[in-house]
């Protein structure tokens, strides 16, 4: 969570702490633009990707797409040089994990030029989004997503446990409904079958694949049911962990030292039971 | 939240204030019976219009459906221009949002008899059904949904987290299965592909498009237990607001005579800030 | 949830008292034996009327279910007459709901001797069913269940505000569907738009009709996400509600007299604090 | 949960001592690393099992299955071997609940070599992965397993309400939508019926069976929204359940010196029950 590429400017060089602060920072009307702007031209990145893989298109909108994505990719490619001339440490920057998808989101266009089925890595790009993590975290929901990953992180070994017990349920059942069903019945080999167990598990429920024979509609509906429950399991961890996490915060395990009441608000000077200073 | 076209009436004009009295407030027995002769005929208003858009209707059926729109259209005119006349400041009424899809609810009827295309303008009348609200308002309800939608303000910035969350998964995921599966399988674009992503995340899982090679099958199973997993989170966030709203019932409104603190606990005698008696 | 018609028997009549303990009581071994008898024969009945329903049954087999169907006819209509006998006051168990149950669940066999049709009131006896709750009332479970109906009673206008959302969600939704989409995508009609518009929201998603344009297929995925979101807020009020409920079993509101600290166990006898008597 | 098998091993036997240690135990490197290989292994069966039920295999991949076949049956064979060597009661591991699963999982390539439909019974290896839940037992995942199943079983009587509920729903439903839609729609018979029942409570939804007529349609949407709201009642037993365990921990573990009652709060100083000091 910690971002070692943006360290303190150098007093000395100012246009670069000038550029670093617009560039890797939020703090500044023209950093917050910068910042805004470039979630703009992701999104509209993103968007144009989506467009070209779309069929039927007229010859008019891929010439459009085509220039789009030359100028966005000439943005990107005088950002991603900013960034690396905005720190004092380029290699640093270069070699950390938004370094990487930063080149990695202009390369594909450029690649293109020399290698004709460079098409295929365009998708790339989509990891570009992520920096919309790293703008939010400069701005106020950092502590929001704080506490979310706190939560997950905490219950981590309980959704370890969960998971398992999931992928055991998914295994047992898969065999059980391929011994019952049979590739007659769309049930076609043990993986096919455990990618039911889990559609159905999940209670996503496709109807690709469905139960025909009694005892398999019996079993299935065993297993709904069954997963039914489950879906509460991942629920009451994170609810629990939030809930648990919200009262952790406020109150103190201080108790007072005139009357030794406890359960003081973690801000409390003065015992609310007999006004002695705590 | 607050209704400013329900002000409180006239000293002088007392007709007008009746009229106000039974139109705009539920508290006399004729007001509550305005009300709820208002729901049923929004509900009726909205059936006939359902019933309109169904196909092989008998020509006397139709007959009915049109006389019935013309009925109802009469009432909320009337009803229409009595709230005009009971309000002392009837532009403010008809320029509030519910002045406003008052009035849209029944200008499609009239608009039909110049402009014939009329008949998609009558899916209008919906939002006349979010009057409802406003009868609620004025009921004991209000309570209940304020309190529903407090702990929904309460938890905004960690619901936008996890929706940009959501949002990455799915622009990834999607892009990942368009590779993996391919427009010869019901992939047939990134937007499709997103849209799969979301059917999937959500568990609705219509089938329509759904993965047929060995890899997609196993990339969609762990799409579905990963969305498994995240259906906990929004349920956690509610839960934990819900439940804190209920212990913040513990806190006392007073507030300090002394440093005027707030949010003492129910059973504080002394200020916890600077120790002042309460 | 009282039970009108299980009060104490006369003492002068021996027998009657006796039937009484057996058929309405589950105090004793003869009556836990008469409820457990009696879930069998009840569980077995609607398997009987289950199977009779399947398609290409042998005449062996739709034999045995006639035979199968009339012993159970008899037993059933057996135990109504010992139920009449055993109350002091026959008709008011038979105005009761379970005595009118009860009856209904015999007629329909009766009334096959004389009128052909009677088959289709076959499904009435599913009804029946329904005194599971009766029998698991007089057992250990009846403090869980009352638990549960009552964190769900206690929720009820806040569960009237979401189901009135939801509802609204769904006109809403289904008109502009009916709009986007159209007759050809499978929206025939605005009742049918809202019962996909259901059908997405709950997260079911069967697939039989589906967005096809990309405009519904964009608008379908937002319904999701929000169907995805509203799914928290029913967990949260009952999951809320049974917290709460947990905990107010287990605090007092008295709090100390000599040191006034609250928060006492219910069953607490002197302060925690300080240790005098409250 | 306690394994009998694992019992303190001879002093003087050394060479079955380290064995046991080796075998059973996960405290040394060797344990730990004889466990983590098992784990794969197992893990590498099922991937084979599950391979060799693929249609159009090659020749090749096919010998390959069934040298991996054989080559694993051997080290499970010699695995089977040394547990019985290693414990000093062999007999009574080998009827423990895991020695009848090690033998199950190798018996059946041994019986293939006589019977020749022995593949049907490959399906039992399966139950092999059961005992990767045995090895995390030995890790630190047992609090997190135990806690989770502690709150599963404190909530039993609870979930047996809630499944009888869920179980009266579907026979009524089903019964219902079996009168209302009929065989032609697709409900063909009243088990049939309840299955649709269980898909459409569950939110599953594979859309194989779907409501067809306007009122079938109508009654189905109420089914779905009752089913997402019942979704929240398990939710909200195993929430309330782990969030209640989470606060017991605030509950001491010293019990009274003078009337011995247990359960007193963190911060008391004196016994709630007889007043004496803790």
């Amino acid at each position: 969570m910690t971002t070692p590429i943006s360290e303190a400017p150098p007093p000395a060089d100012s246009h670069r702490a000038r550029l670093h602060q617009i560039i890797f920072e939020a703090d500044t009307f023209a950093g917050r633009a910068f910042d805004v702007s470039l979630i703009v031209l992701i999104l509209v990145s993103i968007l144009a990707v989506s467009v070209e893989t779309l069929r039927d298109l007229s010859p008019r909108t891929q010439a459009v797409m085509v220039v789009l994505e030359w100028v966005l990719t000439a943005i990107f490619t005088l950002e991603y040089i900013l960034r690396l001339v905005a720190v004092r440490k380029p290699l640093r920057y270069a070699t950390s994990f938004f370094g990487v998808v930063d080149l990695l989101a202009i390369l594909p266009s450029w690649l293109g030029l020399f290698v004709p089925g460079a098409q295929a890595l365009l998708v790339v790009r989509v990891l570009r989004l992520l920096r919309i993590f790293r703008i939010l975290k400069l701005a106020r929901f950092l502590s929001e997503a704080e506490r979310l990953t706190h939560a997950l992180r905490a219950s981590m070994r309980k959704i370890a446990v969960f998971l398992l017990t999931v992928a055991t349920i998914v295994v047992i059942v898969g065999s059980i409904m391929f011994v019952v069903e049979g590739p007659e019945n769309g049930f076609t080999s043990l993986p096919v079958s455990m990618y039911w167990a889990v559609v159905t598990l999940t209670t996503v429920g496709y109807g690709d694949i469905a139960p025909r024979t009694p005892l398999g509609q019996l079993l299935a509906s065993l297993v709904m049911i069954l997963g039914y429950g489950i879906i509460a399991v991942p629920t009451g961890i994170v609810t629990s962990e939030l809930t648990a996490g919200r009262f952790q915060h406020g109150v103190s395990t201080q108790s007072c030292p005139s009357c030794s009441a406890g359960g003081h608000d973690l801000d409390a000077k003065y015992c609310r039971v007999c006004g002695a200073a705590l």
